[in-house]
C-alpha cells in the first residue's frame, strides 16, 4: 500500500515547507472533518516561479505547470494540518483562478495541472469537484491560484 | 406534494444528461451531507448556447437565460449524485461568475437567472447564500458559470 | 470575558442592520454547524461607500477600508442568523474579491482590511483560511466583495 507521500516522491516531487502567512489568516483551517486550504500561489522557496497573465507573458503550458506547483503547496499545507496524508478521505472541491487576458479561455487546461497531480497523489480520493475561472489579476502578479477543501479522518 | 422533478416539467424544462468531465475531476462530490457541484457552463447537448462577454457581445438578458441553463445543469448533476431531487434539504450556496467587460456591473441580475430557477424548483429549500462576481474570462468563452453546494439527506 | 459585540463597540464600530436581498437568495444560510454568508458589498445604510476599480479611481488604502466595511456587514449577517456572536466557534473561510485593473496585484493588502477586523472581533477564533483574487468588476461597481463561512455552536 503506497502512501500519498511515497507517490509524491515517485513523481520526483518534494513537499515544500509551509510558509506562514503574513496576515491575519492561516494556510489551513480545520472545521469538523474538513480542512479548508487558503488560496495557494506558485511559490517555490518563497518566490513566485513566474509572473504575468496567461495569454500574454505566460503560456498555457507554463501556467499548467504553475497550477501543479500551487497544488503541491496545498498538499503540503494539508499535511501540516493533519500530520500525514493518509488521513485524507477525499479532495472535495478545488477552486482554480487563472489571471489572463480576456481572450484567454483555456482555464480548464491550466487547472488540470492541479487536478491531475491530486489524482496521481491520492488516487480515486483525489477526484474532486472543481470550478475554474479567469480573473483580472492575482496577488503579486501570480498567473494561477488554487484553493481546496479536503475531507479528512 | 409536487416533487422538484415535476416542477421542472411544469416549467417546460427538461433535465439534461450529465456530461462526463474530460479531466481529473467530477461533476459532483458528496462529502457527508453536502454535495459540491462543479462549475457549470451554459451547455446544451454538449455545446455552449452562447459565447462572449456580457456588456459586449452578450446582453444582460441573454446572460440571465444562460445562468438558468447553468443552474439546470447543476440540478441535473445533483440528481445524478443522489438519485432524486426530493433528497435536497437545502441549496446552501451558489457562486455565480459572469464574464464581462470591466464596465458591466449588473452581475446580480444575471445570476438571478440561476437563483430564481432554484427557488421555483425547490421552493423555500432553494433559497441560498450567494456571491456574484464579474470575471475576465471563463472556459470556452462562456459568459456565465454557476457552482453550488447543496445539503442532502 | 469580552464578547465580540463589546469588542466591536470598543473599536468604535456599530453593527449595521442587515438589508434584505432583492432576489431569490438570503444574506445567510445555516447548514449543520456552518453559516454561509453571501458576498457582502461595502454598503452603509444601503449605499456604496465608494465605487470604481482599485488601481484606477480607488486607492488600495481606501479599498482596505471598504473591505473592513464588507466584513462588518458579514458579521452583522452572522449575528442576525445565530442571535449572538459568542456562538461563533471559528471563522473558517473568507473569500475576498477585489475589482481592479489588470496591473493591480495588491489584493492581499486590501483583503487584510476584512481579515484584521475578524481577528480583532473574534480573537483566535477569527483566524481563517482565505483566498484573495482580482476580478474584472463587481455588482454596482463595488471595489470589494467579501464572502465567509463560519462555524457556529
Amino acid at each position: 500500500m503506497t502512501t500519498p507521500e511515497e507517490r509524491i516522491t515517485e513523481l520526483g516531487l518534494t513537499l515544500p515547507e509551509v510558509a506562514a502567512p503574513v496576515a491575519s489568516y492561516a494556510p489551513t483551517v480545520r472545521s469538523g472533518d474538513h480542512v479548508y486550504v487558503s488560496g495557494q500561489l506558485p511559490l517555490v522557496e518563497g518566490a513566485l516561479v513566474a509572473t504575468g497573465k496567461v495569454g500574454a507573458e505566460v503560456t498555457p503550458e507554463t501556467a499548467r505547470e504553475l497550477a501543479e506547483v500551487c497544488a503541491l503547496n496545498a498538499i503540503a499545507a494539508v499535511r501540516a494540518e493533519v500530520g500525514e496524508l493518509s488521513k485524507v478521505v477525499r479532495v472535495v472541491k478545488v477552486g482554480g483562478y487563472v489571471a489572463g487576458t480576456p481572450d484567454f479561455t483555456g482555464q480548464p487546461g491550466v487547472v488540470n495541472g492541479a487536478s491531475d497531480l491530486l489524482v496521481r497523489v491520492f488516487g480515486d480520493a483525489g477526484v474532486h469537484a472543481r470550478a475554474a475561472v479567469g480573473v483580472a489579476a492575482l496577488p503579486l502578479d501570480a498567473p494561477v491560484e488554487i484553493e481546496m477543501i479536503v475531507e479528512v479522518r
